[in-house]
């Protein structure tokens, strides 16, 4: 078979504390009016938006919770009524996603729907999308790497994707200062995601050695900073390794398909309000042990020593085996204090319906074995 | 001073076996007249005229030797008459430098001397270039994942670097068994070339933790794969890792400023007809010697712990030192027959010069440690 890989990633990756301050130079070229996505609370912007005043006329759009339909239909209206020449986004996953996708329709006719999948009529997106600035404020969903925007229907109670390689940022600037005050919470969960698009990229049927690289360098980050970072906030240098292995994992997810634990989340998401790095955080140790399961049953060598050499990464461990991988991760979920998806208002009721959806999403394509619906359920029942 | 890099590359890479097959569906989205540049010799690119030929208008252009002015002027005439909507560049590094060259200059006003470094008037390229897919039939220079074109003016008896971010390939398309043909003293100056990328950027003063990982990628796959795709030109998997190895020291070499070795072969390969191959494999061995002894006088273990390292890579010796890391380079540099450089011409009457100029020259930046004339002196006198 041999060495085989396709590699994509945003045109540009500045990461560094302070680089936010290049961002009105890398602005220049684009125009001068700009759209800004941020969070509900664009206190934390203030800086930036500082910064961008004195060259752009800015036009703030505001995201609350996670991108909808209804909300990027909204901010696409505004750019174009405004003929916004870029899109910032500033802030979480959510935020970061929203911008992506106002950057990528903005320029497209029609609206959001028309270019979904399943809900709407799948289109191609075929003009080039604005200019797009990412700059993440948490660190976790690896947004300002990846080609796709996460978008929820009320309507139809699901997530998805609006994916384009054209969705690629032309710039991801990665300041790993900006999430020094991200709460002991958000840190523990966007974590954790990040952590498991290391791992399931890892272990992916489609890993390479390149992306494999990524998820090295990645994993030794998160185990020797996740838990300082949600100690101590205010610990740079945790914050740079969680910065840094969240971009690792945005990079290495929009290359190499993702596991189950992505494949349970999308539906999970559409189906309860459940922030998304606690469903990973909360399934990984339950896929990893059903995975492995699964591989040494089958006796799939490649697969353990995939999963040893996951465990060797996240304990530091060198003789470290599969199954220690597994119990750093439960370990991990527990010292995070992140709860069981219960307290979301998860319950065995959903379940069926969850497994079902989960073994049709792109995601589960990725996995490394296929797992039984027995083996899904009994995640499932792990997690609640 | 924290974690802080910056990286682009290639829109799009991919890598593998059998991959050139798809360069017909990548142009699909650009257009149907393209230029075509090859080597003197069009029959290696036969089989991708043939694939091209039903859907394609192709102007070929053929390219000897190294890029030069008149090359690149001549190219872009033709592009322009003939209204080329996509370059694709198939064969070594001069091949891919002189089409990403012409990819460049087609849209901007002028000739190239308007647009080069101390020869020329120096201005910045403003249009987007015409898309540009690099093809590479060597293992080497990595110029399908860099930004740069180096052009030889005979007038000014110089190598100079066209140079921007808006220069990387559309796609990079890298098919190892393109290389299979490849003449064995081109596998082996070529193969050090990419050895030389790696390795000075991973201990350049530059380097980061990111690009850390593709030096440490690219040597492991140079140290087991070099020599056998040198002695056993058919050998795939070696043919692999050596254009895997190249690709990453492409990678590299666009992000992290490269060092001493590339400091000289500029400016000798403007004064002497030399691959430059064979200047990177005889002058690194004494640059790599150079470099340490300097390290070592000033005790900056953290250079002479790079330098650890790279011995332990190319080795493969776990507690192997930074000494023999110079001694698998010397011995490597015999075992593949690559002539001292004075069968190319050079004297020792040109070593006041060079030394000059190497002084001036960008790459010289990057090297870990400032290397006196008398050092430098001594790296060209070990070389003839
Ligand atoms: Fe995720
Ligand atoms: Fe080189």
């Amino acid at each position: 078979m041999g060495l085989n890989f396709n590699f994509s990633t945003a045109t540009q990756i500045l990461f560094g504390n302070g680089t936010v301050a290049k961002v009105p130079e890398l602005l220049n070229t684009y125009g001068r009016k700009i759209m800004l996505v941020t969070g509900k609370n664009s206190e934390r912007a203030k800086p930036l938006t500082d910064l961008l005043s004195s060259t752009s006329e800015i036009f703030r759009f505001g995201v609350e919770k996670e991108p909808s339909v209804e909300v990027i239909d909204e901010g696409v209206k505004l750019a174009r009524k405004n003929h916004c020449e870029a899109i910032v986004g500033f802030g979480g996953g959510s935020v970061i996603d929203s911008a992506k996708a106002i950057a990528a329709l903005t320029p497209n006719a029609g609206e959001l729907l028309d270019y979904l999948e399943v809900i709407g009529k799948g289109k191609k997106l075929t003009e080039k999308p604005l200019p797009f600035i990412a700059i993440p404020t948490t660190a976790g969903t690896g947004a300002e790497a990846s080609k796709n925007s996460v978008i929820y229907s009320a309507k139809h109670k699901v997530k998805v994707s609006l994916r384009s390689s054209l969705m690629f940022a032309d710039v991801a600037v990665v300041d790993p200062e900006l999430t020094l005050s991200m709460p002991s919470e958000i840190t523990a969960t966007t974590g954790m995601d990040a952590l498991t698009h290391l791992l399931e990229t890892f272990v992916s049927n489609q890993a390479n050695p390149f992306i494999d690289n990524f998820g090295r360098e990645g994993m030794q980050r998160v185990s020797r900073s996740l838990l300082k970072a949600y100690e101590t906030g205010s610990n740079l240098e945790a914050r740079e390794d969680m910065a840094y292995a969240a971009l690792l994992g945005g990079m290495a997810l929009a290359n190499v398909k993702l596991g189950a634990v992505h494949g349970f989340a999308g539906p999970m998401g559409g189906m309860i309000p459940i922030p998304h790095g606690a469903v990973c955080a909360r399934l990984l140790p339950a896929v990893m042990e059903a995975n492995l399961k699964s591989a040494k049953s089958q006796n799939l060598k490649y697969i353990i020593s995939k999963y040893d050499e996951v465990a060797q990464l996240l304990t530091g461990e060198s003789n470290a085996r599969s199954e220690e991988g597994v119990q750093w991760a439960q370990q991990m979920v527990e010292k995070l204090n992140i709860p069981l998806l219960s307290a979301f208002g998860l319950t065995p009721d959903d379940f069926p319906v969850l497994v079902e959806k989960a073994k049709k999403a792109s995601s589960m394509k990725g996995n490394p074995v296929v797992l039984s619906d027995e083996s899904l359920m009994l995640i499932l029942e792990k997690s609640i």
